[in-house]
Order: C-alpha cells, then structure tokens, then sequence
C-alpha cells in the first residue's frame, strides 16, 4: 500500500522530510484528481443507493485518511498550527463524505440482516420465518433508512459546493511538493520516522491492552447482550443506551489507533496485512454497533404494532451478536500480533527500509 | 453411577440375566423408596417453587430413568409384551413427574435472563438496562409460567393417586429380584449385553454425525438465528415455529439416544464420564430451546405493548443464542469421543467389567 515505493538505495540515504514529502504529493495529488469525480459523482446519484462508495469518493476517502493518519502520527515534524489546521478540515471532510455511504451500509446491513432472520430458504430459515412483524419492520426500518441517507445527501451536494471545500482544495494543492516541515525533517528517516511510528503502534498495543480481550476470544460468552461494561459513575445513568455507548467506547477508539499505526506503517514502507485485518474486523464492529443502535431507536417509534417492535428486539440482539462475534474474532487475532515493533522496523535502512518487505511469518 | 457394583471376580462368571436383574432390583427398590416420598413431597408444596427437584422426586425420576433405559437397551433378553408395557409406562411417570420442575426451571431460565439482559450491576449490564419493557415482560412471562405451573401442580397431584401409579408401583415391586427374562439372558453377560450396548452407542454415533457438527463447532454462525435446519417439504409450512422445531428435533432426539447410550454404559459397569458431559450440554441446549418457544409464544399475547414485545424478542434471541452455545459445546466436545466402543468395551470381562473402571485417558 506504499503509494511512493523507493528503491531501497534511495532510501538508505533518505531524509524523513523526503520519505513524508514524497507521501505527502502522491496522496495530495490522488485527493486533487479524486476530488472533482467525487463531487460529480454524490451529484449524479440523487435518489441512488450504492453501498461503496463510487471510483471517485473511494479514492478520496483514501487519501484523505492516509494525509491525516501522517499528519497524526508524523505531527512532530510540521508546522504545528498548519498540521493541525489541515487535520481538522480533513477530518471535516472525512465526515461528510462517509455519511452518505454509511447509511446505505447500515440500510443494506439491517435489512440484510432482517431478510436472513426472517427468510425461509431451506439452506437457511431463519427465527422470524413467516412472522408477520418482518415486512413491517423491514419497511419501517427502510423508510427511517432512506430519509436519513436522503438528508445526508443534501448535506454532502451543498457543503461539496461550500467555501470550506475550496480552501482545502487549495490546501492540499500547496502540498504538493511544499510540506511546511520543521527542521526536525532533517534527520535520517529511520531515526526520525521510526520512534513516532512506534509511538502509535504503543498508543494502540496500550489501548488494546485494556480491553477484555480473555473475555473476547471465548465464545457466547454473552458480552454484547448481557455483559456490557461497566458505565463510568460520574455518568450515573444506568440505561442500556448509555451502557451499549460506553461500552462501544474503548472498541471504535481502538479502531482510530489501528487505523493510525497501520497508515504510519504503510508510510515507513511496512504495509502489514495484520493490521489490515484488525482494522477490518473493528470496522464490522463498528457498524454493527451503529446498526444495533438505529434498530433499538426505531422499536421506540411511536404507534409501531408489537409485532414490529418484537421482530425490531430479534433485530437489536442480532447485530449485539454480530458485536460480539467481531470482539471474538479481534479477541483471537490480536495475540498473533507482536506485542513491540521488533521485527517489523527495526531491519536496517540499507536492506528493507521504503520498500514493501518480505511477508513476515512470525 | 453402577448401583450394584460387583467384584471382578464374581462378575467374571455372571450370566447377563444376573447383571441386569441385580440392576433392576437395585432400581425397583430406589424406586420403591423414592415413590411414598416424592408423592409427600408434591403434596407438601402447593405454591412453593423449587428449580431443582426435592430429593424424593429426583431419585424417583433416576430409578425410572434407567429402568426404562435398561428395558430398552437390552430389551431383547426380556419378555416382550411386559418390556414394552413397562417402558410405556415409566414414560409417562417421568413426564409426568418431569413437567411441574421443568416448567420451575423455565421460569427461572426466563426470569435470570431477563433479569441479566436488563441487570444494571457495573460487572453486567445488560442490552435492555432501564428498558420500560423489562418488567412488564418480566411479569408477563412470570405470569404465564406460574399459571403453567400450577395446573401441571394439579396434574400431578391427581395421577400420583391414581390407579395407574399404584399399577406401576406393583410391576416393580414384582420386578424385585424377578425379572421376566428370556431363554437368552442366560448367556455370558459380555456375550448378550456388550453388543447390545454397542448398538445403543452405534445409533448414538449414527444421529450425532447426521448433524451439522462442522458448523455447530464453528462459533457466531448465527446457526441459532438465522440458519435453522430444512423444513421437510413434506411439510410444506415455512413459518419460524415449524422451522425451529424441526431444527431442534434431531438434537431432542439425540438427546434421548445419549441417555440410553450411558444408561446402557452404567449397566456395563463402564460409566462415561464424556457422555455424563454430553447429556448435560444436550439439557442445557433443549431447555434454551424450551423457553425460546415460550418467549415466542408470550410475544403473541393481545393487546401487550410494543416495549413489552420488544423485550421478548430481545430474550427469544438470546434463549436461540444459547441454544446455539450448546450446540457449540456439543460440537466441541463430540469428537473426543471415541468412533466406536472400542477401549470402552473391550476390555477382558475378568478385568474390568462389573466394576469402576480407571478413568480413561483417550
């Protein structure tokens, strides 16, 4: 995933400003020519529902993650108020182009999901087979789904038009060859890079650390319907809500600093498909959290019939499941990670820095 | 569990006739003390609730557990006509005696899982903390269950002063020490009941790898909600309730074969542990199975309100969610066990049979 492979030659000798500037112009060059796609295509599709995002705004989302993760996890070595700057607004951007697309996942995920409970396929019938609150739920489910993606929409088309967009733009394009680096960027990258892609590799190991991961790795175990942690008590509700919140917490943190170690190891040329996969699990975590939220709130819709609601519970504790099921499969994969960064960037320069490495076994 | 233990020696030279009517006698008499107990004890609770049976009634169901599972196992060296009497017979004391604390159980199943799906305890909270629905699903299901209690209360109380019960008590009083054997029960015991007892652990064998073990070992493959067995199309309805049952009825059915399988062992003198295991993980599963029916069937009581209904549909997943743990446990456990009986059987009869066998180690 290194846009900006080196030879390792090259690279032996590098600078960190180097090996961040070289990053930072190919990813600011692909969010440039993805950004004009992106706005054609959120305003080609007014009532369309597609669950990934089209060629344009997929690539955009891309870069403007990997510019943030580096502007994160390298911050040591920019501009401060710069860096900061240019986070902020890309987050901004982040958000808005992750609204639209996050709702038709959802959309697809419950009704997926209520399709498989209540389907009566014989490879695969489900709990709710034939109940007659299915079709109500699917469609109430539905409509809530539909307006909220359509409201998302309009706020895409008009902040895609908006000043704010164009001064990122314009942001993005002095980047282009011209990161505002201090002299720190100086340094050799391995002296440089490395101790702050460690700092989020730790920031992550610590951060994972702390959750229950025993408990995770052992199945039915039961923690996303009946074991939710604990609610800080300076909070002092006691409310499933605020408990499902609380609980969720620690997990999408987590998802963040995967995210970040995996994108400033991408930057010191260590892809690992590792972290891929982690990311890609909390990722489902996510959303099933998220989908188990909108079931719960759309069982509190007024004059609903108790069929509804009783297929819309089926519903909430299935995605819980699905929770669970993502905490089990994270539970099982994180102790195959080292717990350091050796023997991921500690090889010398010379042989393995900047260029995609060997496939690790260990 | 060998009632009549006997010493090696003396076992050395038993026909099968002296195994199984030390075996029966043994029974009859367990049966004959527990029966004037478990009739006072039924008659001393009219209201009281107790998950697990008073001591009269739990060795009166043991005794009528193993007699039924002995006429049947080795049903070929007894008397046709009375075997099958007999059997029909036990059958119905057992349900009968099973039906008032299996409904004690279910309510306490239901309740503890409410209770811990809507608990607030910082250890535990539960999806449906605060929920408005908790308690008035809480009462609902109590309600249903304590009415459902109560007439198998008045059930029982009648037929255990019957004539039908007192017909009973009189076949085992005469099956003390005189057993109607056939010409075939004067064999050597590991001759006649060896392969009789095979062939109750061959069926046990033959339904177990009919199941989707493979899949029941996998954890999370919402087996349990979303991936119910075929219906028959014999059968032609695809609602949930035809769906679950029929999903449900090959592990019922095992569970049975299980039983007979270590009854059959325990006569043996070679009591197995794996199977003690297997029976319980097998009760676990139909009992979740049991009270997500009645979570179900509370859901359709008119005129419940949608918050009510919502809970329910939250604990019929979460009762399916066990249903799928054990199902787990079951796959898990399974095979360790030995294809065959093989090491469990074979052993010379002036070793090992007749009496405790040194815990296996395979």
């Amino acid at each position: 995933m290194t846009d900006a492979p080196m030879t390792a030659q090259a690279a032996s000798t590098a600078t960190a400003g180097d090996i961040l500037s070289r990053q930072l112009t190919a990813q600011a060059g692909a969010f440039l020519r993805a950004l004009p796609l992106a706005v054609g295509e959120v305003g080609a599709r007014p009532g369309s529902a597609a669950a990934v995002p089209a060629a344009g705004t997929a690539d955009l989302l891309r870069a403007v993650r990997r510019i943030g993760g580096l502007l994160h996890s390298f911050g040591a070595v920019f501009e401060q108020t710069w860096a900061q700057e240019s986070r902020t607004e890309l987050r901004w951007l982040l958000n808005l182009l992750a609204l639209e697309p996050g709702y038709v996942r959802r959309s697809a995920r419950l009704l997926g999901a209520l399709d498989s409970l209540s389907g009566s396929d014989p490879e695969g019938t489900g709990m709710l087979a034939g109940h007659a609150g299915a079709p109500k739920a699917r469609a109430l489910l539905d409509r809530q789904l539909t307006l909220a993606r359509t409201r998302a929409h309009s706020t895409v088309l008009q902040e895609l038009r908006s000043a704010r967009l164009h001064a990122l733009a314009d942001r993005m394009t002095l980047l282009v060859g011209e990161a505002p680096l201090l002299e720190a960027a100086g340094g050799r990258a391995s002296a440089v890079l490395l101790p702050q892609a460690a700092a989020a590799f730790t920031a992550m190991s610590a951060s994972a650390q702390q959750l229950p991961l025993q408990r995770a790795a052992t199945p039915y175990g039961g923690d996303g319907l009946r074991r939710l942690g604990a609610v800080p008590t300076a909070r002092g509700a006691t409310d499933a809500d605020t408990a499902l919140a609380a609980d969720d917490a620690p997990w999408s943190r987590l998802r963040i600093l995967v995210k970040r170690a995996r994108y400033a190891l991408e930057v010191c040329g260590r892809p690992s498909s590792e972290l891929d996969e982690l990311d890609a699990v909390l990722g489902r975590h996510q959303e099933a959290a998220d989908a188990a939220v909108t079931a719960a709130t759309a069982a509190r819709t007024p004059r609903i019939t108790p069929a509804t609601a009783y297929v819309l519970g089926v519903v909430h504790a299935d995605q819980r499941l699905e929770v669970e099921a993502a905490r089990y499969a994270f539970g099982r994969r994180w102790p195959d990670l080292p717990l350091g960064l050796d023997g991921w960037l500690e090889i010398p320069p010379a042989e393995g820095w900047g260029h995609s490495p060997a496939p690790r076994t260990a």
